[in-house]
């Protein structure tokens, strides 16, 4: 009983001096039972935004929020079971064709997943566009799936580190969001609850992420492996650029035709790109290669061979969707009723913003604004052009728009207002050409 | 309603951005009408805690805590009204002596005073010490009393500043007290509401203050003189020396004995200095002297001559006490059961730590640990010796400790062992005596 009492550890974090591992569980375990009121866990978590947590405490931290729930123990699985996890981007449905391409080739991927809000999008969402698709399978049927087909995506459930959802319902509205340490123990508490052996984490940096640039990006990376160290995992951490959206599509419906291209062989470069180059991280991570070339290798062939659809078509099945959406995603997916053509003016396109693109999205029905906002899973953008592009003719289309408003609806006018700003073009041709959208590996 | 919603405004402070005079307003609107939940109220002051407030928002921060309750309207006394606030002190007996000498010499004093918390006392616990004197007059006898005796002393009311009451305790449970601006706009605030013309501020520094270095108090005093200026008052602060205790008295009864003692024109040199110096800065800002020196004349004359007395016996009997006590305060004041003389080591004293002698004393009954303690009266400890003294024989009585306590209660060893360490005596005496508490005056 002489250990300090709770207001006592947010004078220490204030001033800048460590807690104990002891002193952090505690104060997670208060945050858990209910037995810390909210003033005092929003002033301790203002404290960390400004102080920060060391190694230490933060492992201490994320290990006490893991701990808060249930961990899914998938050891009974022989295989190596590995994570990907993004930080969120435009566009982004890589993990769509990325996890039965990793089980195609025999790493397990067991994938608790989110919803999107704001301007980013959630797995959850696209997946549910499939029509039958569940994503609130009970933990045993996850399991089962997993050791079965390799891979099953779900959401998070009640029992997975519920300190986190009280932690991040209070960021939400105090303004600690934006705080290293707790980004990296909130995805963290979530990941360690899989019962994964490794992780791969995507840092999206960009304007359209939510690292703007690269050295918080790698703040937030070293964060995330202190903690899956301290935890007895394995974590890369993959910088991926994220001015531009993912691929061609924004909108649930539209990226899962999208990632159904990739995982036929084709699709966009950049998102075939960001698969081969994860999924080789993960392989490398489960053990089923010795370098990161051949860890991307074995995912291009198993995109092209057709193994890498074969899964997903068993994970739809599984999950109670329509497996023919592998075959014929145009007539299984839902459609817009509606889709405009939008043009500009000629000339080289020299930027596309994605955060402008991913909130147009948003007001066309592709996302939420709150967690209560229903989505439209036919509503949103099909890029006609890429950065670099030529457009030569006047009103040559660079977007095409899919919606199910009414002509006279406003969403309307503003969502196409804010794409055509998004896509900015101009007389001569940018001087640096994108080739690749990934900006470093820290293995 | 374009205007930044509460999470917002909490990102903005934490980024170092300055907040609105119209935003503070709202935000401190929101703390007084209840619609401001408390974790958001915690994360602001955390936030203000780190990146301060400017000296508009400050002043804006003041202001509208000022107006969440009620203003005094004492603008039909002719007088000039100025009032004294100490940032707390141990042995800090001086309003009782001052209030009744400054109104002796022209300038009202409408003083609203708080009671002890921790190993600080408080005007208005030393005042009830007196029996029958009452601190909760309404405001209306406050202002009557003021008008024909030039001072009253009273408690604040509940209407007195609600905001400041919501924050305090906000503070006290989230590691916020030690803030510059929030310290300055907490004492402001009741300070304004006083309806005065001018304020001295007896900042206090050192090892028994709560600001323990001049340039954290120095600090203080600009955030107070900036809030003053603001609201058209004059603001004077005074930084005194509070390593020792003041006086020779800590405990409420005693001294309110030694307070009487001074306005007989005797009392300890240091206690006696202290009503001099505020009393003649109080009467400059008052305009009834031209000059500091002036101003310290005419006090120690009205403390001389049996002026200032004859102003507190009338607010003695005004207030309900026993106006016998300017005669005959050891019959009246209440006398403890117990003395005991606490002899140490011969040599030189070198040291008298006052806030270890506020601890001792608040645990023989004289202070409170918590706002729900009662207090004995009559408890304290009388110092014997002063820094420099050399102590000749063995077992010379360096305390007299004032008690109600069993002789079995441990509570009377802890303080008798905590009296004997706070006096600290060595073989040479201190190559440095204090002449004077006063450590700087900014006018």
């Amino acid at each position: 009983m002489s250990g300090r009492i709770p207001v006592e550890l947010i004078r220490a974090k204030r001033d800048g001096h460590a807690l104990t591992p002891d002193e952090v569980r505690g104060f997670i375990a208060g945050v858990t039972d209910g037995s810390l009121p909210d003033y005092q866990i929003a002033a301790m978590l203002m404290a960390v935004f400004f102080r920060g947590l060391d190694d230490t405490e933060l492992s201490a931290w994320a290990d006490a929020m893991v701990r808060s729930g249930d961990v899914l123990d998938l050891s009974a699985i022989p295989r190596a079971k590995v994570d990907k996890h993004s930080t969120g981007g435009v566009g982004d449905k890589i993990s769509i064709p990325l996890a039965p391409a990793v089980a195609a080739c025999g790493v397990a991927v067991p994938m608790v997943s989110g919803r999107g809000l704001g301007h980013t999008g959630g797995t959850l969402d696209k997946l549910e566009s499939i029509p039958g698709f569940r994503v609130d399978l009970p933990v045993d049927r996850f399991a089962a799936q997993v050791a079965e087909l390799g891979t099953c995506l779900i959401g998070q459930t009640a029992r997975i580190a519920p300190a986190d959802k009280r932690l991040y319902a209070l960021r939400d509205v105090t303004g600690t969001v934006e705080s290293i340490p707790l980004i990296a123990s909130s995805i963290m508490s979530k990941k360690l609850a899989e019962g994964i052996d490794g992780l791969v984490l995507d840092c999206k940096v960009g304007r359209g992420a939510f690292m703007k640039d690269r050295e918080r990006a790698r703040a937030l990376c070293a964060a995330i492996r202190a903690i899956g160290v301290a935890a007895g995992k394995r974590v890369t951490c993959v910088l991926t650029e994220m001015d531009e959206p993912i691929g061609r599509t924004i909108g649930n419906a539209l990226e899962i035709a999208e990632s159904i291209d990739v995982l036929r062989g084709g699709g966009p470069t950049d998102t075939r790109e960001l698969t081969v180059v994860l999924g080789g991280e993960m392989l490398l991570l489960g053990g089923v290669v010795d370098t990161p070339e051949d860890g991307r290798a074995r995912i291009a062939q198993a995109l092209a061979d057709g193994s890498a659809l074969e899964v997903f078509r068993r994970v739809v099945a599984a999950q109670g969707g329509d497996p023919a959406v592998c075959d014929r995603p145009d007539e299984v997916l839902p459609r817009a009723a509606h889709t405009v053509a939008l043009g500009v003016e000629p000339g080289w396109v020299v930027g596309i913003d994605a955060e402008a693109l991913g909130m147009a999205a948003l007001i066309l029905g592709a996302g939420r604004r709150t967690t209560d906002d229903v989505i439209d899973p036919a509503a949103g953008i099909v890029l006609e052009c890429r950065y670099g592009d030529h457009l030569a003719d006047r009103d040559a289309a660079v977007a095409t728009v899919h919606h199910n408003l009414a002509p006279d609806d406003p969403r309307l006018d503003e969502a196409l207002r804010r794409i055509r700003a998004a896509i900015h073009v101009a007389d001569a041709p940018p001087t640096l050409r994108l080739v690749t959208r990934i900006l470093e590996i820290l293995r």
